[in-house]
């Protein structure tokens, strides 16, 4: 069974290699889009490649720590979930960068040839994703002959993803909250104008935060999700199953092959999309029946718990576009509320933000439970397949979320070469789709986050053989609460490293307005000086925080010992999937709430109300695109490694 | 042992009446002053009593349900709870109101006769709420016989809390954030200013929800600690304890009482209090020791758990100060990041709040672990005392906490009788006092709620006698997430409810201001008709989050039965603490920050940074005043719910 999965990951990389050529055979555009795209491509591969840099050195450090703690295994398979990872971000916002450009030119002809390019660029990324994943997890179990050892090439993708989703968060918010600072508050000129020195900057954000960082996430969830349900497998001593949760991730490579033959032609872009994910999500489920209920050694309960997932993940989705699309009451009740003031913006937006927890947080509950009684005894790997299942969605949900950036920078190149009126038209109705497919992107990773967290947590238990891990006891209860800090410790710094880039750019962006002439665009502005101080801003700043997500576990689990340490996972889990929660929801339906009044509702572009609701924009940034995406890896990292030294802390810890 | 509490607590209200007579006999000051002052006793008594009229129902229904399903003991217990309850804010509260005109009218003479007044009409309430506690618990506990019944008590004390604090946070921040909004941004005239028709419902405000409302929430802690050490102590089987937290309590009351003798003559007012808090505790701290020393039923580690709990209430305060005073970095960095514009200030508050919950929470889980670990294998007993210990200051953090509500009402007083700049500068040192002492009652009472909450978990445990509630079950983590996400539901409602009754004072004021003469004083405003908007609004929405605090457990505990329970608690518990603690701490800095502003750094008032300032501080408003403190209410009151029901949890539950 394990060639399946072998094969399709091949054949996903072979499309993905076509997909890339479909792109690449696309017009670039006039001189000018080709040069503010250079610029674009320069800022984003130096930016990444100084991130892979730093990654680098954590990299070496900790392939020799393993393989001296663990063995050749371990560390080998660490090395691996690095690189790949790596390589995953690498080869999709290679494409992202290539295929802004062309959307913007195929603008000019039209929304639908627009659309596609987008939509290609966003499956390469998702493709690479996926086809990384089955084939890296494929490979090391025909090896290896058993999958504990692949948690490793997990961890390799975690570390990868922790910096990549924080660094990129903090890269992207610094820029763009420092261009719309001075550019939109203080000067008054528009968005993506030429003229603001931060403007490169901030599309190079847009890459490197939500094609390369997303990409990361995801990659990281779905690797562990599906390596956590064969570790519980194997532990519950049901080997036939190990191999099930690569046959579902491969039946999402495939129908997310074919569902991309099925984007529509309509005028509205976002019901385009929704064709292709729908036939996708279709073919998927009806392609997984066949599998778990006519192959022997499955079950159709197999197929029932991936269902789970499956429809949690719609669930979700559903919620976040509720609370943070204008198209409903929540996100319209903030513009309404800006109207009074932007103090009643932020506390309008930051009490949707908290509503909006409790239906995502029953969904996961829900899936849970369900998951679990249909395995009892076996619970635990009911809920690493609502995992899986959930997690066969991760190609689709980053190329729409990738789609969305590209759209947004295709958006950005068309501004900036003054394409026109009609050209710019296209792209905004683009950039639109984009924010709402941003937005349902953010919220599959929490949601998926979630779920894959249950699953290492369930994955710690069969390992440790603990049974009980008591709320009488006092440590567990010390430990939920210690764990329960850790998330906001870690996002409040984050939100801090985004004032730091963000006041940084302003400060530069306001020195360039003063000593140069740019309002009448008499002299050009100095875009590498933003984008080289919010790669320094973004590498510096995202290295602490890193290392206290991977340490903080190690140092509970070797002091309070492994059930003070599954306290405090569960802690972390609890208020880290809150926080991320508030932290995107709350920021999109800000920016929604903006959007919505610049439709001409409230007062309009320039209105009072406008005034507070871009307050309220700001304040959700790196809500939305830093703290809350960076909780998730948060999370997973710390699971992650509690699974890693599990026998350690069972052995040695102080208390 | 019994005697001393009762005739100790008698001692306290005779020493109150006295205080009382005291505060009578100074002078009411002129005319203008005690029109005013009238304005605001008539509105706060008009409020207090359609509040209690409101509880009252709510209250009947209780007395008949329990007595129709436990019996007369217990329907006895809760209905003297609930009046204990009103009784107290009903009496701090009347001397609060005619102790702020006489400190206005003291402040012409010096700023040590009006801190005397002021600080005596706090010392009033604390005591009133200790008196009451001590007298209601040991009465019942002299009649029944043995401890479990006397929970009812506690539980009418939550009941009256959860509205107080509830109502009196929407009326008190609907009318602060309302005036300030068309008062101060919209008219550009100050704080206080008698032409702004919202100014009279801003004063009220201050006494129903800082005095009526922080003394209902500590009253319950109060009594609710005790109680569950009681209870605990019946159930280990050590009878000889029982009475040990009524004489920690009378401890209290007896060091408060002499501590008030040790108010200082300097002239920082803030010094001057310090003397008398930290005589007190000094007086408390060795009074305790001899008693546990020298009595035989005792010993020496019932001291050292009360001294746990006492310590770990000045850590919880010190922490406080440092992230919300503006003497410490972190606020003075928000009021620097104000330059930067309204979102830097508000990212800054916020990130600040975050890193503030680390502390405090950490304080608790050692003093918990302390606590627990000096009472093995009886732990549980040990983490009660110590909520007993540290509740035993609950009466001085009143004190301070209603001193600091008088001063502000007197600086009001003082602006719109006009009585000059040299009295309102005494009052405005007297007021900056005050909004430290109210930081610091705010870290009290959150700190204590966590105790206390945890001394109720564990009498939950010892009731059920469940020994085992471990997070591999997946009801308990079930539990854990729906727990959650209460507390954020609850808050978002709080704050929501805050954003309805300021829009509506916003509208009347501009509605007056539009159609009468107010700027240039030719005509006077309709205050009582802001009054009435805010006292309506603040009763219509605290009855459904209330009605949703008892029955949340409810649902839970017969549904999913009585561990999912425990984990639900669990949960509510951890989201509940590290918000409040945010909401708490975020709103203070941002407060000061503004505060720092006015002081004439960074631009001062009127500058860029102030307005950014302003937009924090109104934000903050809500956060601090009406979301965070009714979390603290919220868990205390679902906590006591699960214990008052646990044993029909036991016997029916659906899953």
């Amino acid at each position: 069974m394990l060639l399946y999965p072998f094969i399709i990951s091949l054949l996903g990389f072979a499309f993905a290699i076509y997909l890339i050529k479909v792109i690449l055979s696309k017009e670039t555009g006039n001189k000018r889009m080709i040069e503010i795209s250079n610029a674009i491509k320069e800022g984003a591969l130096a930016y990444l490649s100084r991130q892979y840099k730093t990654i680098f050195i954590f990299v070496v450090i900790f392939v020799i720590l393993f393989f001296l703690i663990f063995g050749l295994e371990q560390s080998v398979s660490f090395l691996l979930g690095s690189i790949f990872s790596a390589a995953a971000g690498y080869i999709g916002m290679n494409v992202a960068i290539r295929a802004n450009v062309r959307t913007s030119q195929a603008a000019r002809k039209g929304i639908y040839d627009a659309l596609r390019i987008a939509f290609d660029g966003g499956n390469v990324m998702g493709l690479s994703v996926m086809c990384f994943g089955v084939f890296g997890i494929s490979v090391l179990y025909f090896v290896l002959g058993e999958p504990s050892a692949i948690i490793f090439f997990s961890f390799g993708a975690s570390l990868v993803a922790l910096f990549a989703r924080l660094g990129g968060g903090i890269y992207t918010k610094g820029a763009d909250v420092g261009a719309d600072l001075v550019g939109k508050v203080e000067k008054g000129i528009p968005e993506d104008d030429p003229r603001n020195p931060a403007v490169i900057a901030d599309n190079v954000g847009d890459n490197v935060g939500d094609v390369a960082g997303m990409g990361a996430d995801l990659f990281e969830s779905f690797c562990a999700s599906i390596i956590a349900a064969m570790i519980i497998a194997s532990a519950i001593g049901k080997s036939e199953w190990i191999v099930y949760p690569l046959i579902v991730s491969s039946v999402g490579i495939v129908s997310m092959i074919i569902g991309r033959f099925f984007l529509g032609r309509e005028k509205d872009p976002q019901k385009a999309l929704n064709n292709s994910v729908f036939s996708s999500v279709l073919i998927g489920i009806v392609v997984l029946f066949l599998v778990s209920y006519f192959v022997e050694d499955f079950g159709v309960n197999l197929f029932f718990a991936s269902l789970v997932g499956v429809l949690a993940m719609i669930g979700i989705t559903i919620s976040t576009q509720y609370y943070t699309s204008y198209s409903y009451s929540p996100t319209r009740e903030i513009s309404k509320a800006s109207t009074s003031g932007t103090s009643m913006n932020i506390l309008s937006g930051f009490s949707n933000g908290l509503f909006s927890t409790a239906i995502p947080i029953l969904i996961v509950v829900a899936a849970t439970i369900i998951s679990y009684k249909l395995f009892e005894p076996n619970g635990t790997f009911g809920v690493a397949i609502a995992a899986v299942g959930m997690l066969s969605l991760a190609g689709i949900a980053i190329a729409i979320d990738s789609c969305g950036a590209i759209s947004d920078n295709a958006g950005g190149i068309t501004e900036m070469s003054k394409l026109g009126k009609e050209v710019r038209e296209v792209t905004d109705k683009l950039d639109a789709a984009g924010n709402t497919s941003a937005a349902i992107g953010k919220g599959a990773a929490i949601g998926s986050a979630a779920l894959t967290v249950l699953a290492l947590y369930s994955a710690f238990f069969e390992v440790t053989k603990i049974k009980i891990v008591s709320l009488t006891n006092v440590y567990v209860l010390s430990g939920i609460f210690i764990g329960g800090i850790i998330p906001l410790i870690f996002s409040a710094s984050a939100i801090k490293s985004v004032s730091v880039a963000a006041s940084s750019i302003v400060n530069e962006v306001r020195r360039q307005f003063k000593e140069k002439n740019l309002l009448k665009g008499k002299e050009k502005p100095d875009y590498a000086k933003c984008v080289d101080i919010c790669t320094r801003t973004a590498i510096r700043e995202m290295v602490v925080p890193s290392v206290l997500a991977v340490f903080a576990p190690l140092a509970v689990g070797f002091i309070l010992g492994p059930e003070a340490l599954a306290g405090f996972l569960g802690g972390a889990t609890l208020s880290g999937l809150l926080f991320a929660i508030l932290f995107a929801n709350s920021g999109a339906s800000w920016d929604n709430a903006k959007k919505y009044i610049e439709l001409g509702n409230f007062g309009g572009k320039g209105s009072e109300a406008h005034k507070s609701a871009v307050v309220g924009d700001t304040v959700g940034d790196p809500f939305k695109d830093t703290a809350g995406p960076s909780i998730n890896i948060l999370i997973k990292i710390m699971s992650t490694v509690s699974l890693l030294f599990a026998s350690f802390f069972l052995a040695y810890h102080l208390l």
